[in-house]
């Protein structure tokens, strides 16, 4: 699967008010540069040791446009995510072959969307902001969550589906940061089409089968 | 269970070297101070953030004197890190039932550790460390791997073993940041003894039943 990546989440604010194209295509720019420059800062310093005022400062522009495109930081943070999928797409993809094929094609979507994303990866890097920034776990939980486990175990109305979202999600985490954060032996080595058996049979039961 | 605290690793330098007993006394306070020191700072600044300089102006000693005591920053680290647990003790406790009660005993003692852990707890603080230097990541390793999982599935003896370890310590570690960083929805909010139930069944399933 091409996971198709989805714009930059973000907050709203009109992109440049200026009535003349001239300003406009400046108002994209600055956007541009302070999204590259707090990208920068929050890979490689941390999202709470990054001051907004920095950011500004490294992209060129006054600290109070940043707040006018971007509200703050925390703004600025879920701008420069960049979900490596599409939500609804993966939702469509994994639903498709019915209640009996989740874990297997979740596993899938999830091994194939990772193993192309580079280095820093989106989740660790969220991840890391995560341990500084409560709003930070807002937007992991909902990566992890919201967007794509949820709305699957919703359509297929297990009982405690509640609990199973949360346990997907888990596992969905746990593996990624044995993975690729802290290299657990057997699977940070492990071929991909390995550990996509071994994820499918887990998700399969943590989604159809007795809890308990 | 009551989890048995362990004495933090140490670097196996020498407390204080000089005959005397008040000279003694004086390195047993300033290794107490440099530890406090240590730590105070990994939890609030982060581990990156912090210099060994910095650690002993706080504690006031000479930098010599930590690399005295420590040998380096990450030595500190490693210092620094209580293991809530006894590894020896909790390898016993999960193996004594047999091979068929590894998850519920590995649910059990997992849980109990975690829940009597205060906050900030030590795989948080680790794994916030892990995304800025390896050598919190190996520590990390350490102890979701190398010290609990590995010695029970190698006593075990399956199939697969080394991938098994990684899938269970995965898992138990998404849980962990799923319930106590991320607060996904319906384990952060879960009661122990649901949690022990659901988490018995996968752990078994990875310990002894079929990958795939």
């Amino acid at each position: 699967m091409a996971a198709t990546k989805t714009p930059p989440l973000d907050t709203g604010v009109p992109g440049a008010p200026s009535p003349g194209a001239t300003r406009s295509r400046d108002g994209e720019a600055s956007r541009a540069r302070i999204l590259m420059a707090a990208r920068a800062a929050f890979d490689g310093k941390g999202y709470a040791q990054t001051s907004l005022r920095e950011i500004a400062r490294n992209a060129g522009v006054r600290p109070s446009l940043v707040v006018h495109f971007y509200g703050s930081k925390a703004g600025l943070l879920a701008a420069t995510v960049e979900w490596p999928f599409d939500p609804d797409t993966v939702v469509r993809q994994v639903l498709a072959m019915g209640p009996d094929h989740i874990g297997e094609r979740l596993a899938d979507v999830f091994l194939e969307t990772w193993e192309q994303d580079g280095r820093p990866n989106t989740a660790l890097t969220l991840l890391h902001a995560a341990c500084e920034r409560p709003e930070a776990a807002t937007l992991m939980r909902e990566l992890f969550t919201t967007c794509v486990v949820d709305p699957i175990v919703t359509a297929i109305a297990p009982e405690r589906a509640e609990l199973r979202v949360s346990l997907v999600a888990s596992h969905l985490l746990g593996l990624h940061v044995g993975r690729y954060l802290l290299e657990f032996h057997a699977i940070a080595g492990a071929d991909a089409d390995v550990l996509k058996q071994a994820l499918a049979s887990t998700i399969q039961h943590m989604c159809t089968g007795p809890l308990w």
